[in-house]
Parts: structure tokens; C-alpha cells; sequence
């Protein structure tokens, strides 16, 4: 899958435009798209990062790394995902990056999600859905989302996101309305951002391959 | 309002029973309540806080502070609020404690809110709503939330939670559907909490007097 992740991520930069301060997600794929976007770093402003270890590869190639609140709107957001089904919905937060993803994706125009095609799926929920939430929090919510789905939460233990936060990965789903369940999860005390992105799915999704295929 | 305040308090003590882990709120309303507690406090196995501050108050009078990982389902919750309606919602997070608050409220079977009279209202929103947001969504949240309701929303400059985020401090809202707001707000990402209590309302709220009156 290192060859479809690497075109996914070349094919990627033909929505980069010149002067564009370019949303950045975490993950092996990304990684790709960060190497490829090395290589015009002169045409572009500066990217927006989701994690510390995108942000230390930013700089590493050069690339200025902007605080989101001086960015304003992006026009551009380049993430993988875990999952991805047939109307774009994604689960996302295997890398515990999650909740900047969430936020950046919110803050662009256009998400461009990059896969290799092992990551395609009639319905989400084979992979665990990541959940993060505030520590003191973590049972309550545990009990809350087996209350609420049935699901088997599992502390992911000695995990710390960047905002200081825990995971719990929802074992068991199978999310057939993930705009229904994502709005759900929202409501429960102590819950900082659910991995699912159905409110605000991708608009492109690039699958790895000789050639990429666009959706 | 100072006695209003602690008569508030004084009458919740009649909802502690022996043997239970007392959640316990934060501001000048509970400091009342937690000295008031002191007096009781060998009958009593323990407190869960919503608060560094809290904690702190509770362990100067030699009652434990219990992690809510470790505790269960809580009998009682007594906390205060900045503002309360006649349905009982209320807006909570003028200490900026309202994340867990809310964490602590959902894990209570009866939540106890003690007010001073000032505090009641017949539509919340005079009292700024505060929300709690990951500081790199701060600008994003802020943004959402105007296009939302057209209110005005400030950042609490200086001000980081015990969770190490941020707050706004919605200002000009008229909330007539608190519980809608609270739905709606939720499903911004960069937003840890909102600091309306709808979809969990107190259970019973004591409005200090003498004699205080139990709502």
C-alpha cells in the first residue's frame, strides 16, 4: 500500500494553487503529500497544521507553519482517513489527531482526502471509531456510548492527544447513518470531538493507484 | 447576596446522605456549601470536584477528592449557576469550570443548584454564554457561532481551563430554545462544551432566602 499512498498524495498536489495557505492532516499518506509539497514551497504561503509531528515535517522541508487563527478561511484541506464509504463520510483519528482535523476541515472550502484503496468501505465501523475525550471523562462517556450504541469502547492506553486529551476506540459499529450517530456522540458531556466525519465529509477523494482514481 | 448565598448552601446539606461521594461544583455559592460539608464530612466518604479550586477547598477541610474514573454513578450533584430559567436549563461557566461541571452533572442522579434570587430569569441570555474551545479553533468557533445566531462572541483573554483551553463568551443571545442551542452548538468543531445546561437541567434548584425556597 507505500505505492498507492504516494500516488494518492502526487495526484493531491494538483489542487494546490500558488499563494494558498495549504490545510495539512497527519498520517503515513499526508507524510507523501508533505514531501511532494516540498518541492513548490516557494509558490505556496504556508500550510496550517493538525499535529505536532506534520508541523516538524513542515519546517523540516522549509515550509512556514501558520497558527489557524491567523488564517482565516483555507481554501484548501489535504487529509487521509481510516475509512471512507460511498458518499465520502470518513473515520479519521487513528493517529489521535482528530480534533485539529476536525477543526481544519471545518475551516476549509475544499477537503481533499487521500487513500489507498484497502481504506474504501460500503459502511464505516469495521474500524474502531476513535472518540476523544476530556481524562476525567473517560468512563462516564465509556458507559455512555455503550448505553447509547451497544459498541465496546476501549481506553487506548498511554495515548495523549495534543490538546492533553485520551481515545476511546468504539469497537463493533457498523454506522449505516453517521451523520445520526455523529450528532449523537456530540451531545455527551466530556466528549471533545468524535472521529467520524459525516456533518463535514471530504468533497474529493483521491484512491491511490496506477492511475489515481478521483471521486 | 452573600447570605442569600450561604442560605442557599445550607439548605442543600439536607440532600447529603451518609455514605455518599458528594459531586461538588465551583464558585462563591459552593465554597458555602463545601464548608458547610466540612462539618459532616466523617459521615460522608468523599467528594468528586469540578475544580482545581474546589479541590483544593475540599481537601483544606480533610474531605477526599475522588477521581471520577474511579467513582461510579454519583447520588447528588450541588453546584451553583450564573443563570437559571423556569424549566431549570441554566447558563453555567462564569469560573470557566464548565466543562467539568457538565461531565459531573450528566454522571449525577439529582443535580442541586443553589442560587441567590438574582440569578433567576425568564429566558437565559442576559448572563454571556460561555463555550469552552480548543485554543487553535478559537477564531473558527468564534466565526461559526456568528453566522449561527448573530451574537457576539469574546474572547475571556488570559483565562485557560484546568483542561487548558480556551473560553468565549457569547454575548446578545435571547435563548428561548436553550436545548436546540445547546444541540446546535455542540456540532462545531474546536467546541470542548457549552456552557448551557438544557439536555441536563438541574433536578432541584434552591434559591438562598430566608427562608430559602426549593424549586
Amino acid at each position: 500500500m507505500t505505492e498507492a499512498k504516494r500516488l494518492a498524495a502526487e495526484k493531491a498536489i494538483e489542487f494546490v494553487e500558488d499563494g494558498m495557505i495549504v490545510g495539512v492532516g497527519t498520517g503515513s499518506t499526508v507524510a507523501y503529500f508533505i514531501d511532494a509539497l516540498a518541492r513548490m514551497r516557494h509558490r505556496i504561503e504556508g500550510a496550517v497544521s493538525s499535529s505536532e509531528q506534520s508541523s516538524a515535517r513542515l519546517r523540516g522541508h522549509g515550509i512556514e507553519v501558520i497558527d489557524p487563527n491567523n488564517a482565516g478561511r483555507l481554501a484548501l484541506y489535504v487529509d487521509g482517513a481510516d475509512e471512507c464509504d460511498p458518499h465520502k463520510c470518513l473515520i479519521k483519528g487513528g493517529g489521535a489527531a482528530l480534533t485539529r482535523e476536525k477543526i481544519i476541515a471545518e475551516a476549509s472550502d475544499k477537503f481533499v482526502c487521500i487513500i489507498d484503496p484497502s481504506k474504501r468501505v460500503d459502511v464505516l465501523g469495521r474500524f474502531p471509531l476513535p472518540i476523544e475525550v476530556i481524562p476525567m471523562a473517560r468512563s462516564l462517556v465509556a458507559r455512555a456510548i455503550v448505553a447509547a450504541t451497544g459498541a465496546q469502547p476501549v481506553w487506548r492506553e498511554g495515548v495523549q492527544t495534543d490538546n492533553g486529551n485520551w481515545i476511546l476506540d468504539v469497537h463493533g459499529l457498523s454506522i449505516t447513518e453517521p451523520l445520526v450517530l455523529e450528532r449523537e456522540l456530540n451531545q455527551i458531556p466530556g466528549v471533545v470531538s468524535v472521529g467520524l466525519f459525516a456533518r463535514r465529509p471530504a468533497d474529493v477523494v483521491i484512491v491511490g493507484g496506477e492511475p489515481p482514481v478521483v471521486l
